[in-house]
């Protein structure tokens, strides 16, 4: 099936997998041994920062230069939204002539946890060939996080003028970084938030790959060749060495997610529901505290 | 030790719980029989919102009318912004004179999830005798979502001119707020925005409680008198009916989380790190997929 008609047979799979029907399952089992090519580079940052645009931009600069590229927009906060981001994009039409496969998924993650799902969904875009994928997330908060962890490059996104709260969450952003953009550069502002980032990446923890902070302008087409060069510096400096134990500790961390999820459900076979409930109730009505109810439900 | 110096005890349970130090969970459980007396309010909205300065002023209205408030600010996107966060705040002193107990924390919530970690911070914070606690989130993502999922009333936080992207967040946060607030409404946009917020609500579906929209200004005070009697009528439409079943479900999810997390141990120890490792390493290798890997580690 996949065979025959690849684009409407991967359309089919992303929709099993975004809903969770057990067909998802066969077909990737079925088509395992033909995935895992890609080079998968994550997008995220703060809501407002342009991500779309930029990750269409990028998109389309690399298909120039000879790329297949799958484009997923993932939405972990809500089932609601996936359509409207798509909106805004690139017309399908268009993007897939020039071997661009963009698809906006709403999806919780319950195939195993987020980071399983899309790493799924990405699995199913190399069913057409792509050879790169962008993880693009739409909101900015732990899920966001989560969904990136399986991208060997990972972009951050920022924008100037999001107030102090926002400034105050880059510290947990930064430090998944390889590459942060400060977006609308035209904006005032944007050349002290550049600087900013430079100073908090000087006074974090230094690794082997130092963070190159990039100003660009992507609704004009402005730094995006130079985004693509430092992408593809730092999937050298990548391939050169890291790679594949980073690969391998993702891949460990996904199996995990997927085992405590598969254990619960083996085990909630057998305990029922009622017994749950009754254990809620004892610890609501302060009879028992929640961690001997955890015990007893456990053996 | 939690009888004599109640306020250091209690600082200490905090920080073990925060630190996920064994001590906690025994000092929890001898105390448990003593808490459960707090009601709830979850404080969650984007980034920017001004969420503290109104959870602080919301904390002094209630403080003058007799209750004994616990803040529980909850980062889970980072270790490193706490301190931040409560540099802004009502210094201490002048809180702990009023009756207002505020605890920054930054936890990923290892203590079998977020929720489960926050309701034990809710719990230690009734030691001290508070009868509510506010439980606020610093960003806005699912780790927040996941946070307020132990309130027993959630008021979400909007303020005007954060961008489209922003607004096509709301679906997801507007579904669990109780109260809606425009905060900061003294900017232009407010009244649409709040007019917005309100037709957005119609769509939705309909339920025995029909959300405020209300508008506030925190920093200048205007609003706050509203939206405290707004908390109050919610709490005592839920107090009439709705609490007692709301608070099962959450405690079975919670339980639910926590066993997840346990059995997930429990295994780890029987089958240890090595054979998740040759896993993960046989999935990359493509000569198993995960389906089949995660049965053999379950079995």
């Amino acid at each position: 099936m996949l065979e025959s008609q690849p684009q409407r047979g991967v359309a089919r799979l992303l929709s099993w997998i975004e809903d969770e029907d057990p067909r998802a399952v066969e077909a990737l089992q079925a088509t395992w041994s033909r995935t895992g090519n890609a080079y998968v580079i994550g997008v995220t940052g703060p809501p407002g920062g342009g991500k779309s645009t930029l990750v269409d931009c990028l998109a389309v600069h690399a298909a120039a230069q000879g790329h297949v590229l799958g484009v997923l927009a993932v939405d972990p906060t809500s089932p609601f939204t996936g359509g409207a981001v798509l909106g805004d994009r690139l017309r399908m039409n268009d993007a897939q002539k020039r071997g661009i496969f963009i698809r906006s998924v709403a999806t919780r993650g319950h195939l195993g946890g987020l980071t399983a799902t899309t790493r799924y969904l990405v699995n199913a875009l190399e069913l057409l060939g792509c050879d790169l994928v962008f993880v693009e997330t739409v909101g900015a908060g732990q899920g966001d996080v989560e969904v990136v962890r399986l991208a060997d490059t990972t972009v951050v996104v920022e924008v100037p003028g999001l107030g102090d709260e926002v400034q105050a969450q880059k510290a947990g952003i930064l430090e998944i970084g390889d590459l942060l953009l400060v977006n609308k550069s035209d904006r005032p502002g944007a050349d002290r938030l550049a600087q900013e980032l430079r100073s908090a990446l000087d006074l974090g923890e230094q690794h082997d790959w130092q963070p190159p902070v990039l100003q660009v302008t992507a609704i004009e087409q402005a730094g995006i060749a130079e985004t693509w060069e430092a992408i593809d510096a730092h999937r050298a400096h990548m391939e050169a060495g890291p790679l594949a134990a980073d690969r391998l500790v993702r891949q460990m961390h996904e199996l995990e997610q997927q085992l405590q999820q598969k254990l619960f459900r083996d085990r909630m076979v057998t305990i029922g529901d009622d017994a749950l409930r009754s254990s809620a109730q004892q610890v609501l009505a302060r009879k028992a505290d929640p961690f001997t109810a955890i015990e007893r439900l456990a053996n």
